[in-house]
């Protein structure tokens, strides 16, 4: 047996999300579906995260184990990416070592949500439309406030089952990118629907709707019924997922 | 009777082209539509060109003729907006003198054709992928090889019933951009599917399929059937069309 690593990303206009769910399209089944046909054995592959229905990822991996001979991971990855569609993107596979785990193992990730007060006919699916120009002051000075916080049971989908909604967020700015307005955020994890609850929340301190002091009341409350409007998903990109520093680094005579 | 001009973009992936053509769906066609029902009369726009099936126009001008009173152009642009489907945009409207015309008035035209030797999938339908990686200084030898003349005969298409295949490029450049390679021409005009074979025959350069020798008897030969091949339409943009300074300087007392 041995583990690979999977870079990938995928325009999820398409997709009921990364993980497979029973008789929807997902990234996940077609990535193993293409895997198991090049391989020629069943693939199950595990994702660093499971991104929603209809979003985006640039920058993707996932880790799978093959049994018998080692394989030529560059031919693979060629092969993969004429077998894939066009919305999924193979960058590399990689061996790497066997109790490696693409979602364990991940130390960050970050999020970057577009969006643009402009119909932007090239950008379609990509963006979310807004009827208002936020101040962008404002919903920067709100993102401060947001990283002295690390409980976002306010920002959190209910009914999930993690054990803890603490976050510890890195990274929290909106910047100004062409015709576009984007935020970006890092953390070490991130809850369930809990980017687009935030951009939500802070477009609304952005319009006039929320105040800092209201900001602050909706995340100490911890409920998430006092959070602003969730934005949808076509707007919403993962955009990086950090390892440890050598991670990919070879620690054993693998690659052919 | 007053004259107007509409200023706008569109994703031509949709779309037949801009010119209607009966019973295939145009963006010429889908405007003239909207811009009816709004201003309650028939309307027919005039096109600054007519962009093939699938291609692009990040920047386009239209006139049509308005009978009545005159109309509050802003409001117009909302409501256009909201009717017209998410591949339109249109920017402005704005009244002009009786005589403007869009297309016998604009000076110059820029397009632009965008490739890629990777898989894009946020460009999608935007971009052509290509399986080489072309020599962009060799390309830009030949471009500027291009520019030493002036008859383009043998990148227009056959049969057409131009008077003359004089044009005089005033740019021709190919430019990395990011994970894309993109050719920028400018020409006072063009005939008809010019820049995507003049596009393949640069790629042929950049690939060593043509030498600069080569691509100037293609040139110089006068003959359609010389050129490399033409490019698919989904990588052409149409991205700037030029007026005389001061062309849309209000010259009489019209907006309201």
């Amino acid at each position: 047996m041995a583990r690979y690593f999977v870079h990938l990303a995928y325009n999820g206009a398409n997709y009921c999300g990364w993980q497979t769910q029973p008789n929807l399209p997902t990234v996940q089944l077609t990535l193993e579906k293409a895997l198991a046909t090049l391989l020629r054995q069943p693939v199950a592959v595990v994702g660093c995260g499971r991104t929603d229905t209809g979003v985006h990822a640039a920058d993707f991996y996932a880790h799978f184990d093959h049994h018998g001979d080692p394989f030529d991971t560059q031919a693979i990855v060629f092969k993969l990416n004429s077998l894939l569609p066009p919305d999924i993107a193979v960058f590399d596979i990689c061996r790497v070592r066997d109790n490696a785990h693409a979602r364990f193992d991940a130390v960050a990730r970050t999020y970057r949500y577009h969006v643009s007060t402009q119909r932007l006919p090239f950008r379609q699916g990509l963006y979310c439309r807004i009827y208002f120009s936020p101040d962008v002051d404002r919903m920067n000075e709100a993102a401060r406030v947001l990283m002295e916080y690390d409980d976002f049971t306010s920002f959190a989908k209910l009914h999930t089952q993690v054990k803890t909604n603490i976050c510890h967020l890195s990274h929290a700015h909106w910047d100004v990118e062409g015709d576009e307005l984007v935020f970006t955020i890092r953390s070490n994890r991130f809850l369930r629907n809990m980017v687009r609850s935030v951009t939500g929340t802070l477009l609304d301190v952005g319009r006039g709707k929320l105040t800092i002091d209201g900001l602050r009341h909706i995340v100490e409350q911890r409920d998430r019924c006092a959070a602003g409007v969730s934005m949808p998903a076509c707007g919403l990109f993962l955009t990086k997922v950090d390892y440890p520093d050598g991670y990919f680094d070879p620690e054993q005579p693998q690659q052919q």
